[in-house]
Protein backbone atom coordinates (compact mmCIF):
# COMPACT_ATOMS: atom_id res chain seq x y z
CA UNK A 1 0.00 0.00 0.00
CA UNK A 2 1.29 3.63 -0.83
CA UNK A 3 0.36 6.74 -0.09
CA UNK A 4 0.75 9.58 -2.58
CA UNK A 5 0.12 13.44 -1.94
CA UNK A 6 -0.84 16.79 -3.56
CA UNK A 7 -0.74 19.73 -1.86
CA UNK A 8 -3.81 21.47 -3.55
CA UNK A 9 -6.62 18.85 -2.51
CA UNK A 10 -9.32 20.08 -0.63
CA UNK A 11 -12.50 18.48 1.24
CA UNK A 12 -14.30 19.43 -2.35
CA UNK A 13 -12.09 18.09 -4.63
CA UNK A 14 -13.72 15.82 -6.93
CA UNK A 15 -11.42 15.24 -9.86
CA UNK A 16 -7.58 16.54 -10.20
CA UNK A 17 -4.70 15.31 -12.28
CA UNK A 18 -0.89 14.83 -10.54
CA UNK A 19 1.65 16.80 -11.55
CA UNK A 20 4.20 15.22 -14.71
CA UNK A 21 6.57 14.22 -11.79
CA UNK A 22 3.94 12.58 -9.64
CA UNK A 23 2.04 11.14 -12.41
CA UNK A 24 5.43 9.84 -14.19
CA UNK A 25 5.66 8.03 -11.09
CA UNK A 26 2.71 6.32 -10.73
CA UNK A 27 1.79 5.22 -14.31
CA UNK A 28 5.68 4.44 -15.65
CA UNK A 29 7.15 3.29 -12.43
CA UNK A 30 4.32 1.87 -10.32
CA UNK A 31 2.40 0.87 -13.54
CA UNK A 32 -0.85 1.55 -12.19
CA UNK A 33 -3.47 1.97 -14.91
CA UNK A 34 -7.67 2.68 -15.34
CA UNK A 35 -9.46 2.16 -12.78
CA UNK A 36 -6.75 1.37 -9.92
CA UNK A 37 -7.49 2.67 -6.31
CA UNK A 38 -4.70 5.45 -4.83
CA UNK A 39 -4.47 6.58 -1.53
CA UNK A 40 -3.75 10.39 -1.59
CA UNK A 41 -2.84 12.87 1.44
CA UNK A 42 -3.07 16.31 1.28
CA UNK A 43 -0.44 16.96 4.26
CA UNK A 44 -2.60 19.44 6.01
CA UNK A 45 -4.89 16.35 7.40
CA UNK A 46 -7.31 15.03 4.23
CA UNK A 47 -7.31 11.28 3.07
CA UNK A 48 -8.81 10.72 0.01
CA UNK A 49 -9.19 7.81 -2.05
CA UNK A 50 -9.02 8.15 -5.32
CA UNK A 51 -9.79 6.00 -8.67
CA UNK A 52 -7.45 6.62 -12.18
CA UNK A 53 -9.60 8.08 -14.90
CA UNK A 54 -6.95 8.85 -17.30
CA UNK A 55 -3.25 6.54 -16.74
CA UNK A 56 -1.33 9.64 -18.61
CA UNK A 57 2.03 9.72 -18.04
CA UNK A 58 2.02 13.05 -17.89
CA UNK A 59 -0.74 13.95 -16.60
CA UNK A 60 -2.23 11.42 -14.13
CA UNK A 61 -5.79 12.16 -13.38
CA UNK A 62 -7.91 10.41 -10.63
CA UNK A 63 -11.83 10.91 -9.24
CA UNK A 64 -11.97 10.89 -5.82
CA UNK A 65 -13.93 7.84 -4.28
CA UNK A 66 -13.76 8.77 -0.57
CA UNK A 67 -12.64 11.21 1.93
CA UNK A 68 -11.13 11.08 5.81
CA UNK A 69 -10.11 13.65 7.75
CA UNK A 70 -7.46 12.56 10.10
CA UNK A 71 -8.00 14.75 13.65
CA UNK A 72 -4.81 16.84 14.57
CA UNK A 73 -2.96 15.78 17.42
CA UNK A 74 -3.38 17.62 20.12
CA UNK A 75 0.21 18.66 20.74
CA UNK A 76 2.66 19.78 18.67
CA UNK A 77 5.97 19.23 18.93
CA UNK A 78 8.42 21.83 17.13
CA UNK A 79 12.36 20.60 16.95
CA UNK A 80 15.03 23.22 16.91
CA UNK A 81 17.91 21.47 16.05
CA UNK A 82 21.36 22.69 15.37
CA UNK A 83 22.55 21.18 11.64
CA UNK A 84 25.08 18.24 11.85
CA UNK A 85 28.55 18.86 10.06
CA UNK A 86 27.85 15.80 8.43
CA UNK A 87 24.22 16.11 6.67
CA UNK A 88 23.82 13.24 6.05
CA UNK A 89 23.34 13.22 9.57
CA UNK A 90 20.89 15.65 9.44
CA UNK A 91 18.82 14.40 6.88
CA UNK A 92 18.63 10.82 8.68
CA UNK A 93 16.91 12.71 11.71
CA UNK A 94 14.65 14.88 9.55
CA UNK A 95 13.70 11.26 8.15
CA UNK A 96 13.10 9.55 11.83
CA UNK A 97 11.84 12.59 13.02
CA UNK A 98 9.02 12.66 10.79
CA UNK A 99 8.29 8.70 10.96
CA UNK A 100 8.23 8.98 14.65
CA UNK A 101 6.21 12.56 14.61
CA UNK A 102 7.31 16.08 15.19
CA UNK A 103 5.48 18.76 13.97
CA UNK A 104 7.28 21.56 12.93
CA UNK A 105 11.36 21.58 12.34
CA UNK A 106 13.40 24.74 12.51
CA UNK A 107 17.14 24.29 11.27
CA UNK A 108 18.95 27.23 14.22
CA UNK A 109 23.07 27.86 14.00
CA UNK A 110 24.83 28.16 17.54
CA UNK A 111 28.02 29.86 18.54
CA UNK A 112 29.50 26.07 18.01
CA UNK A 113 28.10 25.45 14.48
CA UNK A 114 30.06 24.17 11.77
CA UNK A 115 28.01 23.53 9.24
CA UNK A 116 25.89 27.17 8.73
CA UNK A 117 24.31 26.57 5.37
CA UNK A 118 21.29 24.21 4.68
CA UNK A 119 19.43 22.50 1.51
CA UNK A 120 16.19 23.53 2.36
CA UNK A 121 14.13 22.07 -0.51
CA UNK A 122 15.80 18.59 0.00
CA UNK A 123 15.09 18.58 3.41
CA UNK A 124 11.35 19.29 2.42
CA UNK A 125 11.72 16.49 -0.26
CA UNK A 126 12.99 13.49 2.63
CA UNK A 127 10.29 14.89 5.12
CA UNK A 128 7.90 14.46 2.27
CA UNK A 129 9.10 10.93 1.45
CA UNK A 130 9.04 10.32 5.15
CA UNK A 131 5.39 11.34 5.67
CA UNK A 132 4.47 9.11 2.72
CA UNK A 133 6.16 5.90 3.69
CA UNK A 134 4.99 6.10 7.30
CA UNK A 135 1.50 6.79 5.77
CA UNK A 136 0.65 10.38 7.36
CA UNK A 137 -2.09 12.53 6.95
CA UNK A 138 0.21 15.96 7.81
CA UNK A 139 3.32 17.40 6.63
CA UNK A 140 6.08 18.37 9.19
CA UNK A 141 6.19 22.11 8.83
CA UNK A 142 10.14 23.05 8.33
CA UNK A 143 11.15 26.26 8.35
CA UNK A 144 14.68 27.91 6.94
CA UNK A 145 18.00 28.37 9.00
CA UNK A 146 17.89 31.12 11.92
CA UNK A 147 20.37 32.16 14.44
CA UNK A 148 19.57 30.59 17.48
CA UNK A 149 19.74 34.17 19.44
CA UNK A 150 17.47 35.16 17.02
CA UNK A 151 15.17 31.87 17.72
CA UNK A 152 15.30 32.95 21.10
CA UNK A 153 13.71 36.27 20.66
CA UNK A 154 10.73 35.09 19.05
CA UNK A 155 7.30 34.38 21.45
CA UNK A 156 7.04 30.78 21.97
CA UNK A 157 4.31 28.78 23.99
CA UNK A 158 3.64 25.74 25.78
CA UNK A 159 6.42 23.20 27.17
CA UNK A 160 9.76 24.89 26.46
CA UNK A 161 13.04 22.76 26.71
CA UNK A 162 16.86 23.13 26.56
CA UNK A 163 19.06 19.59 25.82
CA UNK A 164 22.48 20.19 26.99
CA UNK A 165 25.29 18.37 28.37
CA UNK A 166 26.88 21.22 30.64
CA UNK A 167 27.17 19.94 34.63
CA UNK A 168 24.38 21.77 35.83
CA UNK A 169 21.04 20.94 37.56
CA UNK A 170 18.74 19.22 35.15
CA UNK A 171 15.35 17.43 34.29
CA UNK A 172 14.82 14.68 32.92
CA UNK A 173 12.75 15.28 29.77
CA UNK A 174 10.68 12.20 30.02
CA UNK A 175 9.25 13.45 33.36
CA UNK A 176 9.00 16.77 32.40
CA UNK A 177 6.80 16.74 28.88
CA UNK A 178 3.34 17.41 29.62
CA UNK A 179 0.88 15.29 27.24
CA UNK A 180 -1.42 17.23 24.75
CA UNK A 181 0.59 20.24 25.21
CA UNK A 182 2.70 22.39 23.03
CA UNK A 183 6.12 21.22 23.28
CA UNK A 184 9.54 22.74 22.06
CA UNK A 185 12.87 21.06 22.08
CA UNK A 186 16.29 22.76 21.61
CA UNK A 187 19.57 20.18 20.36
CA UNK A 188 22.40 21.89 20.45
CA UNK A 189 25.65 20.86 17.64
CA UNK A 190 28.21 18.59 18.11
CA UNK A 191 30.41 21.12 20.46
CA UNK A 192 26.80 21.87 22.12
CA UNK A 193 25.77 24.86 23.04
CA UNK A 194 27.81 27.46 24.99
CA UNK A 195 27.19 28.84 28.52
CA UNK A 196 25.43 31.74 27.20
CA UNK A 197 22.95 30.05 24.49
CA UNK A 198 21.70 27.69 27.46
CA UNK A 199 21.76 30.56 29.91
CA UNK A 200 20.00 32.73 27.71
CA UNK A 201 17.51 29.75 26.52
CA UNK A 202 16.82 29.89 30.17
CA UNK A 203 16.22 33.06 30.97
CA UNK A 204 13.47 32.99 28.13
CA UNK A 205 11.49 30.13 29.74
CA UNK A 206 13.49 27.22 28.49
CA UNK A 207 13.89 24.35 31.10
CA UNK A 208 17.21 22.70 30.72
CA UNK A 209 16.86 18.68 30.44
CA UNK A 210 18.46 15.88 30.44
CA UNK A 211 17.57 12.81 28.14
CA UNK A 212 19.50 9.42 30.15
CA UNK A 213 23.16 9.32 30.96
CA UNK A 214 24.37 8.16 28.01
CA UNK A 215 26.87 11.12 25.76
CA UNK A 216 24.18 11.39 22.62
CA UNK A 217 25.06 12.72 18.97
CA UNK A 218 23.15 15.85 18.26
CA UNK A 219 20.82 13.82 15.68
CA UNK A 220 20.27 10.70 18.19
CA UNK A 221 19.58 13.54 21.16
CA UNK A 222 16.94 14.67 18.49
CA UNK A 223 15.14 10.90 17.66
CA UNK A 224 15.19 10.17 21.38
CA UNK A 225 13.53 13.67 21.83
CA UNK A 226 11.19 12.95 19.48
CA UNK A 227 10.60 9.49 20.86
CA UNK A 228 9.62 10.80 24.52
CA UNK A 229 7.35 13.06 23.16
CA UNK A 230 5.35 10.85 20.81
CA UNK A 231 5.52 7.88 23.78
CA UNK A 232 4.15 10.63 26.61
CA UNK A 233 1.30 11.36 23.68
CA UNK A 234 0.33 8.00 22.15
CA UNK A 235 -2.59 6.73 24.06
CA UNK B 1 37.10 14.42 25.79
CA UNK B 2 37.48 10.89 23.86
CA UNK B 3 37.32 7.22 25.45
CA UNK B 4 39.62 4.19 23.38
CA UNK B 5 39.51 0.87 23.59
CA UNK B 6 41.30 -1.94 24.66
CA UNK B 7 39.69 -5.29 25.03
CA UNK B 8 42.68 -7.13 26.87
CA UNK B 9 42.61 -4.73 30.34
CA UNK B 10 41.78 -6.03 32.86
CA UNK B 11 41.08 -4.80 36.99
CA UNK B 12 45.39 -5.69 37.49
CA UNK B 13 46.95 -3.97 34.36
CA UNK B 14 49.10 -1.04 35.31
CA UNK B 15 51.35 -0.89 32.21
CA UNK B 16 50.10 -2.07 28.18
CA UNK B 17 50.73 -0.82 24.50
CA UNK B 18 48.16 -0.36 22.17
CA UNK B 19 48.01 -2.23 18.78
CA UNK B 20 49.57 -0.10 16.11
CA UNK B 21 46.53 1.40 14.35
CA UNK B 22 44.87 2.59 17.56
CA UNK B 23 48.59 3.55 18.18
CA UNK B 24 48.96 5.43 14.89
CA UNK B 25 45.72 7.26 16.09
CA UNK B 26 46.62 8.34 18.96
CA UNK B 27 49.96 9.52 18.58
CA UNK B 28 49.47 10.51 14.65
CA UNK B 29 45.80 11.68 14.05
CA UNK B 30 45.37 12.97 17.82
CA UNK B 31 48.57 13.95 18.23
CA UNK B 32 48.61 12.97 21.98
CA UNK B 33 52.49 13.07 23.82
CA UNK B 34 54.24 11.56 26.77
CA UNK B 35 52.59 12.56 30.00
CA UNK B 36 49.31 13.38 28.46
CA UNK B 37 46.41 11.38 30.37
CA UNK B 38 43.86 8.93 28.11
CA UNK B 39 40.25 7.74 29.49
CA UNK B 40 40.24 3.84 28.06
CA UNK B 41 37.96 0.72 28.32
CA UNK B 42 37.92 -2.80 28.08
CA UNK B 43 34.23 -2.83 26.91
CA UNK B 44 33.36 -5.23 30.11
CA UNK B 45 32.75 -2.36 32.52
CA UNK B 46 36.57 -0.72 33.28
CA UNK B 47 37.20 2.33 32.90
CA UNK B 48 40.65 3.42 33.30
CA UNK B 49 42.52 6.43 32.79
CA UNK B 50 46.40 5.66 31.60
CA UNK B 51 49.39 8.35 31.06
CA UNK B 52 51.28 7.60 28.01
CA UNK B 53 54.65 7.08 28.59
CA UNK B 54 55.99 6.24 25.44
CA UNK B 55 54.56 8.46 22.25
CA UNK B 56 55.55 5.40 19.72
CA UNK B 57 53.08 5.68 16.64
CA UNK B 58 53.33 2.14 16.24
CA UNK B 59 53.02 1.60 19.58
CA UNK B 60 52.06 3.93 22.06
CA UNK B 61 52.39 3.08 25.85
CA UNK B 62 50.65 4.12 29.04
CA UNK B 63 50.64 3.37 32.62
CA UNK B 64 47.38 2.79 34.64
CA UNK B 65 46.88 6.14 36.85
CA UNK B 66 43.27 4.89 37.69
CA UNK B 67 40.49 2.44 37.63
CA UNK B 68 37.18 2.47 37.69
CA UNK B 69 34.54 -0.34 37.82
CA UNK B 70 30.98 0.76 35.60
CA UNK B 71 27.86 -1.53 37.22
CA UNK B 72 26.23 -3.36 34.50
CA UNK B 73 22.62 -1.83 34.17
CA UNK B 74 19.89 -4.88 35.50
CA UNK B 75 18.50 -5.15 32.21
CA UNK B 76 19.79 -6.73 29.79
CA UNK B 77 18.74 -5.74 26.10
CA UNK B 78 18.70 -8.32 23.39
CA UNK B 79 17.55 -6.76 19.83
CA UNK B 80 16.74 -9.21 17.09
CA UNK B 81 16.29 -7.59 13.82
CA UNK B 82 16.02 -8.55 10.30
CA UNK B 83 19.08 -6.59 8.45
CA UNK B 84 17.36 -4.22 6.15
CA UNK B 85 17.81 -4.17 1.91
CA UNK B 86 20.15 -1.14 2.29
CA UNK B 87 22.72 -1.72 4.66
CA UNK B 88 23.35 1.61 6.06
CA UNK B 89 20.14 1.53 7.09
CA UNK B 90 21.34 -1.33 9.12
CA UNK B 91 24.39 0.44 10.48
CA UNK B 92 22.16 3.40 11.23
CA UNK B 93 20.56 1.35 13.67
CA UNK B 94 23.55 -0.44 15.00
CA UNK B 95 25.19 2.83 15.79
CA UNK B 96 21.99 4.63 17.31
CA UNK B 97 21.10 1.49 19.16
CA UNK B 98 24.39 1.45 20.92
CA UNK B 99 23.97 5.26 21.72
CA UNK B 100 20.77 4.55 23.46
CA UNK B 101 21.72 1.49 25.17
CA UNK B 102 21.46 -1.86 24.07
CA UNK B 103 23.32 -5.19 25.26
CA UNK B 104 23.36 -8.09 22.47
CA UNK B 105 22.13 -8.18 18.63
CA UNK B 106 21.14 -10.65 17.10
CA UNK B 107 20.19 -9.91 13.11
CA UNK B 108 17.93 -12.58 11.77
CA UNK B 109 16.91 -13.75 8.24
CA UNK B 110 13.03 -14.55 7.93
CA UNK B 111 10.56 -15.22 5.57
CA UNK B 112 10.72 -11.97 3.73
CA UNK B 113 13.92 -11.00 4.12
CA UNK B 114 15.51 -9.43 1.15
CA UNK B 115 18.90 -9.49 2.76
CA UNK B 116 20.84 -12.69 3.17
CA UNK B 117 24.57 -11.95 4.30
CA UNK B 118 26.08 -8.97 6.62
CA UNK B 119 29.38 -7.88 7.40
CA UNK B 120 29.69 -9.11 10.71
CA UNK B 121 33.66 -7.04 11.13
CA UNK B 122 31.84 -4.07 9.29
CA UNK B 123 28.94 -3.98 11.68
CA UNK B 124 31.38 -4.35 14.63
CA UNK B 125 33.46 -1.90 14.08
CA UNK B 126 30.21 0.41 13.89
CA UNK B 127 29.20 -0.72 17.30
CA UNK B 128 32.70 -0.18 18.82
CA UNK B 129 32.80 3.38 17.63
CA UNK B 130 29.88 4.04 18.95
CA UNK B 131 30.61 2.72 22.25
CA UNK B 132 33.65 4.90 22.28
CA UNK B 133 31.29 7.95 21.01
CA UNK B 134 29.17 7.18 23.29
CA UNK B 135 31.39 7.09 26.16
CA UNK B 136 30.06 4.11 27.30
CA UNK B 137 32.09 0.80 29.30
CA UNK B 138 30.69 -2.13 27.77
CA UNK B 139 30.15 -3.40 24.17
CA UNK B 140 27.09 -4.68 23.21
CA UNK B 141 27.64 -8.31 21.59
CA UNK B 142 27.01 -8.75 18.21
CA UNK B 143 26.46 -12.30 17.02
CA UNK B 144 26.24 -13.54 13.42
CA UNK B 145 23.47 -14.23 11.47
CA UNK B 146 20.83 -16.76 12.09
CA UNK B 147 17.38 -17.61 10.57
CA UNK B 148 14.30 -16.67 12.85
CA UNK B 149 12.88 -20.30 13.11
CA UNK B 150 16.71 -21.62 14.50
CA UNK B 151 16.49 -18.31 16.58
CA UNK B 152 13.36 -19.07 18.27
CA UNK B 153 14.08 -22.72 18.83
CA UNK B 154 17.12 -21.49 21.48
CA UNK B 155 16.21 -21.01 24.99
CA UNK B 156 15.39 -17.40 26.21
CA UNK B 157 14.77 -15.75 29.00
CA UNK B 158 12.81 -12.56 30.71
CA UNK B 159 9.92 -10.54 28.83
CA UNK B 160 9.98 -11.51 24.99
CA UNK B 161 8.56 -9.36 22.53
CA UNK B 162 7.38 -8.98 18.68
CA UNK B 163 6.77 -6.01 17.19
CA UNK B 164 4.64 -6.76 13.90
CA UNK B 165 2.35 -4.96 11.69
CA UNK B 166 -0.57 -7.03 10.96
CA UNK B 167 -3.84 -6.35 12.25
CA UNK B 168 -4.62 -8.55 15.42
CA UNK B 169 -4.41 -7.56 19.11
CA UNK B 170 -1.45 -6.68 20.22
CA UNK B 171 -0.12 -4.87 23.71
CA UNK B 172 1.67 -1.86 23.80
CA UNK B 173 5.24 -2.13 24.10
CA UNK B 174 5.75 1.39 26.32
CA UNK B 175 3.31 -0.53 28.66
CA UNK B 176 4.35 -4.25 28.65
CA UNK B 177 8.20 -3.89 29.37
CA UNK B 178 9.37 -4.58 33.04
CA UNK B 179 12.21 -2.52 34.58
CA UNK B 180 15.32 -4.13 35.87
CA UNK B 181 14.37 -7.43 33.74
CA UNK B 182 16.00 -9.04 30.51
CA UNK B 183 13.86 -7.72 27.06
CA UNK B 184 14.23 -9.29 23.78
CA UNK B 185 12.63 -7.93 20.96
CA UNK B 186 12.02 -9.17 17.27
CA UNK B 187 11.60 -6.81 14.40
CA UNK B 188 10.97 -7.59 11.06
CA UNK B 189 12.25 -6.87 7.62
CA UNK B 190 10.59 -4.80 4.95
CA UNK B 191 7.91 -6.62 4.34
CA UNK B 192 7.26 -7.42 8.40
CA UNK B 193 7.26 -11.35 9.62
CA UNK B 194 5.21 -13.41 7.80
CA UNK B 195 1.45 -14.49 9.41
CA UNK B 196 3.45 -18.00 10.26
CA UNK B 197 6.73 -16.27 12.17
CA UNK B 198 4.19 -14.33 14.25
CA UNK B 199 2.11 -17.49 15.17
CA UNK B 200 5.35 -19.68 15.94
CA UNK B 201 6.71 -16.87 18.11
CA UNK B 202 3.44 -16.32 19.59
CA UNK B 203 4.21 -20.32 20.53
CA UNK B 204 7.00 -19.51 21.97
CA UNK B 205 6.20 -17.10 24.39
CA UNK B 206 6.66 -13.82 22.90
CA UNK B 207 3.97 -10.91 23.14
CA UNK B 208 2.91 -9.45 19.70
CA UNK B 209 3.40 -5.65 20.38
CA UNK B 210 2.82 -2.37 18.39
CA UNK B 211 4.96 1.12 19.24
CA UNK B 212 2.06 3.58 17.81
CA UNK B 213 0.07 4.20 15.24
CA UNK B 214 2.67 5.26 12.57
CA UNK B 215 4.24 2.89 9.86
CA UNK B 216 7.85 2.72 10.96
CA UNK B 217 10.50 1.27 9.17
CA UNK B 218 12.40 -1.81 10.33
CA UNK B 219 15.72 0.67 11.54
CA UNK B 220 12.78 3.20 12.95
CA UNK B 221 11.17 0.53 14.98
CA UNK B 222 14.09 -0.84 16.22
CA UNK B 223 15.41 2.03 17.39
CA UNK B 224 12.31 3.25 19.02
CA UNK B 225 12.40 0.05 20.64
CA UNK B 226 15.93 0.52 22.05
CA UNK B 227 14.62 4.50 23.39
CA UNK B 228 11.57 2.64 24.81
CA UNK B 229 13.48 0.31 27.26
CA UNK B 230 16.25 2.67 27.84
CA UNK B 231 13.39 5.38 29.08
CA UNK B 232 11.52 2.73 31.21
CA UNK B 233 15.02 1.30 32.62
CA UNK B 234 16.89 4.92 33.00
CA UNK B 235 15.94 5.96 36.68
Amino acid sequence: MQLFYNAELTGNTSLFSFDSAESKHIVKVLRRKINDELLITNGKGLMLSAKIIDDNPKKCSVEVTGIKKVHPQKHWLHMVVAPTKMNDRFEWFLEKATEIGVNEITPVICQRSERKTIKLERYNKVILSAMKQSFQAYLPKLNDLIPLDEFLEKPAEGSLFIAHCENMEKYELKRSVIPDSPTTILIGPEGDFSTAEIKKAISKGYMPVSMGKNRLRTETAAIVACTTVAMINNG
